[in-house]
């Protein structure tokens, strides 16, 4: 899949949910950033809704699961719900977010911040492609350039079912994740400069090894992990490179970049601290000059306790077996969860839960008992008073 | 200085060094692979020379003193013998050889290699430049395709003058160095196969991290220094990259190099031995495969004890302090070592020995005493019976 954000492949995909949204009976809507809603009325319909969703933007070399598998389920729900001949006391909405992933625009979750009120509307629109194309013109051109307000009715609680894109569940042995929050990320770009020496002249108490250095902090950050000392600490080292590389030349610059994840906000404090300390010791100590960038950094998005429970006892009387799980990646939700309670469910992956990729699968069963929790979750919201 | 073997700006010194050699009275050939030697002949011809020498090419972006200083500091020898009025019992020799940096034909020390039977003649004359130039044809274009014969009379002793190309003579406060030896060198490149997989969502746990296991070693070689266990192991990382660097995926593929310097052959092995224990508990632990490829592997080369003496004594009559050091580096010295007694005097170089830059310096007086040990000790050579 290569469905970027605003591109032709975009539309296409779009106007295909809206085909199937509008055969459902719903009501459609666009937005001025283009995110699209799909209403099946409730009985009351001044009461707050009830919304699923998602996106349909994929990264450059995608899967067919993420995103897609919350707004096509969100939609056969409202078709299951059809078929059953239900009728809810709230409104139900599906709907799908523009540029999720972030890949066209630069900035992800696009959709959901402009919507939670986190980026501004003109903003938004303003962002340009890699060709200096802007967010407005091409909503304009594919014609989801929508009249409804940005800053939709607060809805009584949202409810995003998304594939895994990890391990834990299939390890676990079970379809379902109780989303119980997303973790905190913080990404850091560390170049670090030293001095180019002869490899075989200069002893080894006179170097300044800039490679050396970084080797020390990617094996220090997994140190730390496995410690314990930081919670449920992850991080990664991504890029890592070294500057003007010879075999028999010390290296006399390093760049690399730090992507640390924790489930807890004084964790990730205490990691970044440690690590920076860590950092500047051993610069002393190896007489190299190291500089910081902030590249990212985003708190802990708490879900809402009572959604999760929701969905928890939902599964059980489906007799679905789930682990309560913290996100790993970024979602929809975490924007949504600024204005309404929120949670997510997610669904397990097969390879690892492998993503991004087109080898990303979630095997039908596991989609199926996804969406039924989704389904029946938001029914018994639907009919809360 | 940019002189590569062979080219234009190699014709041009090595016309100017004839010139010198010529106008101090001296007996110039030229032999198969581009040597050049000037006699200066003593009372008994029938006796091994005494040879001095080096080489004047320079790597690309090279200093004036690499090589230089010893054949332009056995050409002053010469001179200073012929006004000092000073008639030897053996002939002197002062010569350069082709290609010492390697930089040009692929193979460094190529001239003194030859000349030690280490390279046939044939082979070397039919290795190829980057623009498919032959050293045969070079030789030819330059005018410097001799007719003596490249194995050459096996010399009474050889003795190369040369920057030490590292702080250890300048931190030990001295201008020489008497070399012992040339290290150990082991070059061997790693690729190490791990698995992409999401930085957030993949527990620790669940890692194949290339990158982590590349930093590992990197960490561990220097550890292995800093043991002491390997006696004066050197090891040093050039080359360290990641495969398609992305700040949120774990990396697939690393790639680095390791050069291995060691004055001990049995440390030097017992170092590689190690290495690979450890690389291979590694990849067990991370569950990624490694591939090895060596790049290259030379044995220490012991210089002449007795020739290493006779430098110490010949410093302590002049009044100059030294220490004894073995080369980090390689020299013309390590294949003419094979043929004859053979040592070094090295030169202390500032702003920490570097070399091979615009920056290598020695200064005057530094010259000038390690030629005044050259000078001295190939007298007393040239005068044994």
């Amino acid at each position: 899949m290569r469905r970027l954000a605003l591109t032709d492949a975009d539309a296409e995909a779009r106007h295909r949910c809206v085909q199937w949204m509008l055969g459902a009976g719903l009501e459609v809507r666009v937005d001025r950033i283009g995110n699209v809603y799909a209403t099946r009325p409730g009985r009351d319909r001044s009461l707050p809704c009830v919304l699923m969703g998602s996106h349909i933007d994929t990264v450059a070399t995608g899967g067919a699961f993420d995103g897609t598998l919350g707004v096509l389920g969100g939609i056969e729900v409202m078709r299951t719900l059809n078929d059953a001949g239900i009728q809810t006391l709230r409104d139900i909405e599906v709907g799908f977010f523009t540029e999720e992933e972030g890949v066209r625009f630069g900035t992800d979750m696009l959709g959901s911040a402009v919507t939670a009120g986190r980026i501004p509307l003109e903003v938004a629109r303003k962002l340009t492609d890699a060709d200096g194309k802007t967010v407005k013109d091409e909503l304009i051109r594919i014609g989801f350039d929508g009249d409804a307000c940005e800053r939709r009715p607060v809805p009584h609680a949202y409810i995003e079912c998304h594939i895994e894109q990890g391990p834990i569940l299939a390890s676990a042995g079970v379809d379902i994740g109780i989303v119980e929050g997303v973790q905190s990320i913080s990404w850091q770009r560390l170049t670090i400069h030293g001095e180019a020496a002869h490899a075989g002249t200069t002893p080894i108490t006179s170097r300044h090894d800039a490679g050396l250095a970084a080797a020390s902090v990617v094996v220090e950050a997994r140190r730390m992990c496995d410690s314990g000392d930081f919670g449920q600490l992850r991080a990664t080292v991504g890029n890592l490179g070294i500057g003007g590389g010879q075999t028999n030349v010390i290296p006399h610059l390093a760049t690399m970049t730090i992507d640390l994840r924790n489930p807890a906000d004084d964790q990730m404090t205490a990691a970044e601290q440690h690590l920076a300390s860590y950092v500047g010791e051993l610069a002393a100590r190896h007489g190299v000059r190291v500089a910081w960038e902030r590249m990212a950094k985003t708190a802990v998005v708490p879900f809402h306790p009572g959604i999760g429970d929701l969905l928890a006892a939902t599964a059980d009387d489906l007799g679905l077996p789930y682990v309560r799980i913290m996100s790993g990646a970024g979602h929809d939700a975490q924007e949504i969860a600024a204005i309404c309670p929120t949670a997510m469910v997610f669904v397990a992956g097969e390879h690892g839960g492998i993503s991004h990729t087109p080898r990303e699968h979630s095997a039908p069963g596991a989609c199926a008992n996804g969406t039924d929790v989704l389904a029946n979750a938001v029914l018994r919201l639907a009919d809360q008073p």
